[in-house]
């Protein structure tokens, strides 16, 4: 008996571990010390850059989408989800990424799939400036099914503290912006799949396997005036918004503010899923919301324009900690 | 159609979330911002502590080990596993850790396991001196088996860039301290599952789950005189020693230096796995080595035994990267 025999394939680990150097090189930043495979991943904070660094880390997954992405061989894009995802996360407390670890648990080691995976990594990464630092990859034969795996990411960032957006400048009146998704980006999977079945599933696959999409470029283009901003994941407008508001304050949401995709619509027909159910579960298209005041609201929308489509979709009103959908 | 009858069950996850902070509240520190549950972990660093501070970063899993902890429901171990494994990742360049993230991917969200994974990462931070953080919890119905789940965690650690230990200081006739391990730790699980079969892991289940232990509080007790560190896992001694040398020494191993435990004999034997697989598998009974000058090493070993049992294990001679065992 040896480890090879046992399901665990040492070699081919041994042999795919020494090309990642290659594969993640522009996943990098000058902070980065050493290089890829110590025990730690190095990363030097600058910090005559900052008055009182605050680390933000977030950890995720991408969720059941990997199920559509064994079946369409996808992997390249659910890393992309992965990491600007874990982006997403962090850029809303006002932090600016600096590095991303992965962990990938998979049945056997499949070459093709993990080099797919690592620079799907590793250009997400470089798109949102942020350092592919360290990873790990287990071969757990018992535990996945064949040719399947499960993903999930870390991200650390960082942001001054006077800096960080807790919405305590939030104000009555102020307005909110929705940044336009590119689908379910990484939730509800479970629901939309079970709703469409396999063959609307097919039909709307293109739809479906869309990329999770990135808002660290939108959000730099007008971050100083941003007050608050919400990454709207699982729970939906309904659950995020309000983790950024105080709460004397709710959030008159405009439903017919912005054009709902139809992957959205074909999955609640399909599902027969009651409304307030969408809109709790699915980001019903719009990723991200911001708060800005007044004064600020149309440059920004102008300047946010050029990076992604958005939309002022509602308002901050006085009262409850609550989102009110119009 | 809702989410729930989809398999996700969205009131038990809100009810469970609700129940995180008083679940980890013993697993913070003072630099901690926030409360959990935000989009992203606050945590204020000291800069005041240090002259040039670099992040360390580390993800890892518990890999098959998990088999186990199904089988035998030691959740609260396994949780325990995965931190310090994490833990022993960065102390050995010199980090101190100062926060983790776990992610769990699990078929059905189950109150009791989820309970016992988080008071086990809220236990072993604690022991760490470490913040949980952070983490994510996926309910994946279609990817794991029933009552099966994944885990990976991050942790994120800092050290003042003069004190990272990177094998510079080591010289010929240095002393390497090898730390006992407890077991197999959190390595080579598949193999050893293989190798001995139902019958026998039942017979030696209590060997097998013994917890990855923590090098934490021993390591801190000789900080000072330590020139280099190696955490021993995949890949053994043979693998791992090396990454902490200069190319030009070797480590020379005294096999006979400390007494092999007698569950990786019962899986050498019952799996009839030759001696070189089993140092390239297994820890071998040696969690941690630590090389240290002439002049430091007995006084040193005085102090480790005081937090855990340690021996003289071997010396650095001139020559190639490579371990010898003697």
């Amino acid at each position: 008996m040896n480890y090879s025999k046992a399901g665990v394939n040492i070699d081919l680990g041994n042999k795919l571990k020494s090309t990642i150097p290659n594969i993640v090189k522009n996943a990098t930043r000058p902070e980065v010390l050493g290089k890829i495979g110590g025990f730690g991943g190095l990363f030097k904070l600058d910090t005559s850059k900052y008055k009182n660094p605050v680390l933000v880390s977030s950890t995720d997954g991408v969720g059941s989408k990997l199920k559509l992405a064994f079946k369409y061989d996808t992997h390249y894009d659910v890393a992309h989800d992965l990491v600007n995802h874990c982006v997403n996360d962090i850029i809303v407390t006002g932090a600016e990424p600096l590095f991303f670890l992965d962990y990938i648990g998979m049945n056997k080691l499949n070459e093709e799939v993990f080099n797919e995976l690592l620079l799907g990594f590793s250009d997400a990464c470089s798109y949102n400036n942020c350092a592919l630092i360290g990873g790990e990859t287990a071969q757990l034969p018992d535990l996945y099914a064949e040719n399947e795996y499960d993903l999930s990411g870390t991200i650390v960032g960082v942001v001054d503290q006077d800096k960080i957006l807790d919405g305590s400048k939030v104000i009555e009146g102020d307005y909110i912006i929705g940044l336009q998704s590119n689908g379910l980006h990484t939730n509800g999977y479970t629901l939309a799949r079970k709703a469409l079945g396999d063959n609307l599933v097919d039909k709307y696959a293109g739809e479906l396997l869309s990329i999770h999409l990135s808002y660290f470029k939108a959000f730099n283009a007008c971050r100083q005036y941003i007050k608050a901003a919400a990454h709207i994941t699982g729970g939906g407008l309904i659950d995020n918004i309000p983790r950024t508001l105080p709460p004397q304050f709710k959030a008159v949401i405009q439903k017919k503010s912005w054009a709902v995709p139809d992957i959205f619509k074909h999955i609640q027909s399909a599902g027969n899923i009651p409304d307030e159910e969408m809109y709790k579960v699915f980001n019903m298209g719009i990723g991200m919301t911001l708060i800005l005041s007044i004064n600020d609201v149309n440059h920004c929308v102008a300047k946010l324009s050029e990076h992604i489509p958005c939309a002022i979709i509602g308002r901050i009103e006085k009262r409850n900690n609550n989102v009110v959908l119009e």
